[in-house]
């Protein structure tokens, strides 16, 4: 019987055999009664496709209070065996390059193939912004319209990790409902990009011709971890520099070592508003999911992504968890101001920090 | 008193109201008398710029005996109030760019200023390699001989923060000894180019013409940390692609936004075989230093750079005794499985790990 279980019924034993003069205590097993009903309800709607029980439980996963992120874990964990059969893929490129209307004309092709296409954003900013990204729906006009999309704006959060975690767990549930494909948009802020792509299984970089970004993106380390780099805007009087372009990414590409995928990142051409090359990337995503369910590194990816965030989850926790200590922050304030004097070293210091923690 | 002091002295009462029986009891005294003796006399001695109680004590801080670790605390304590009073200048540059060279003509320049440098090196392969770096003192025939050069060969140790921190204390030491100028080598080994930059005031990247490694330097961030690209071998049929290559470089450091420190890093030529442009570099680092120093980056620097160190210290201790906890490993490795087989996420298994801590 599990804990929560068990002190459910704790309690009603508690109830039962005093004498009950607090309609609160009534009222609190009836709302235990209600969400252990509700997340039941949830799982079950969820795998039977129901999209309004699917953006519940997202609202649940986004929540800050305890007893919804509780109820999330419940759901999250009757969800995860139904989970991680789709593809997901992380799209990225500077505002500009058309992102809106690459994912509803690549969105909208994904549904007229008979598939199910969730879209999902990490936007760090979202929280100043109150989410730049996706949270303008009326950019995917007939995508918001689809039966077969499901699209959710950022979850905002106060840390990237914490909007990162809310990300990953509404993939599983997306997965629940049935969707094949997940696309996770991000814009290149701080390290959004990175998350991203330690979430998905294939990523996707917009790119502009002549935008003169290239160095940029080898600087940031974007194109390292490019499957396919799409010229978008590659129609009209736009196409010819768009083909030089395609020629100098792919030289830069040749910069980095051969991916363990045995995968060769493509450079391809597209132009979402005329709907032009998006069937190519498509079946070039296709080419990757084989090529790379054949020789099992899809698993192995997914198993390193898990491993990835099973550590940097720890990681964060014991950082934040030794830091906010009240005693580290007095002392940790006094240890830098003697180094700042010469009186100790960063090494001595750290020892002596450690050693009271 | 301090702790040790104090618990010397315990020892001592005891022994002297008991009947001395053993004679391990005096050696033992003896030892810790003589370990004091020494740690006084190496601070004086490294006061008075003496080289082989340099060495002697930059041995005990390499060592993995927790007794000499000790001993060189006391002695890095000891020195702090006169360290920190040198310019401490990072060099790198790949294998073949002709570092040894620079380094003994560019060192033997400083020492015919009237001032003392000092040489360390940080090669995260020497415990393989047997310290490759420096090992070979042979490349700096003059350099050796110097009497105001003091050479140091790469710390080994299993991790590049041990030997950074290895590091870290020797220029305290060599700063105590009267050095004036501190040189840290290194090779574009992993992180250990991000590391010596965390450790220096000034950092000087070497590079060759048509080398074509333009785009390496700026995907592994090396760049970015130049406050000077020196274009080394810049000398007979050379010269002409050299300064071809000045220009490239310089437009390729205006990817990077304006340094905090107001410094714009420089792109200049030299011939450490024929020594020009040695003087250039120098009084290029001398200008950088005035400017510092007179908009108080070089402090701040300094202080933000302990910090760092602090942190990372702190870090990888916190890190390293949760994975080593013999009790986590093995519940580490049964989450990790429970992933695998989708019956939990990486999140709710990072909580439960955190919650047996």
């Amino acid at each position: 019987m599990s804990k929560k279980n068990k002190s459910a019924l704790e309690e009603k034993k508690r109830i039962s055999v005093s004498e009950i003069t607090n309609i609160n205590s009534i009222k609190s097993i009836q709302n235990k009664r209600k969400a252990k009903l509700d997340t039941n309800t949830l799982i079950t709607s969820i795998l039977k496709r129901d999209i309004s029980a699917l953006s519940r439980a997202i609202t649940l996963v986004e929540s800050t209070n305890p007893k919804h992120l509780e109820q999330a874990n419940t759901i999250i964990k009757g969800c995860l065996t139904f989970a991680n059969k789709s593809i997901r893929i992380g799209i990225t490129g500077v505002p500009g390059v058309g992102k809106s209307t690459f994912i509803e004309t690549f969105g909208t092709y994904i549904t007229s193939l008979g598939k199910r296409v969730a879209v999902l954003a990490i936007d760090p900013s979202s929280s100043i912004t109150k989410g730049s990204i996706l949270g303008d729906k009326t950019r995917m006009e007939s995508l918001v319209k689809d039966e077969n999309a499901f699209i959710r704006p950022s979850a905002s959060g106060s840390s990237l990790g914490g909007v990162a975690r809310k990300t990953r767990e509404t993939i599983i549930l997306c997965e629940a409902a049935g969707f094949d494909v997940i696309i996770i948009e991000t814009v290149g802020v701080g390290q959004s990009e990175t998350t991203v792509h330690s979430m998905v299984d294939f990523f996707l970089l917009l790119k502009l011709a002549g935008a003169g970004d290239e160095l940029q993106g080898i600087k940031r380390g974007i194109m390292e971890m490019a499957d396919i780099i799409a010229i978008n805007k590659a129609d009209g009087d736009n196409l010819k520099r768009a083909k030089l372009a395609q020629v100098e990414f792919k030289r830069a590409l040749h910069l980095y070592p051969e991916k363990s995928s045995n995968w060769h990142p493509k450079v391809t051409l597209c132009s979402a508003l005329n709907n032009e090359g998006i069937d190519t990337i498509w079946n070039l995503i296709l080419d990757h999911f084989n090529l790379t369910s054949e020789n099992n590194h899809f698993n192995k990816k997914r198993n390193e992504q898990n491993k990835y965030w099973l550590i940097q989850t720890i990681e964060n926790q014991l950082k934040s968890d030794f830091f906010n200590s009240p005693k580290i922050k007095k002392e940790l304030s006094k240890q830098l101001q003697l180094i700042e004097d010469n009186q100790t070293t960063p090494f001595a210091a750290a020892d002596y920090l450690l050693s009271i923690n």
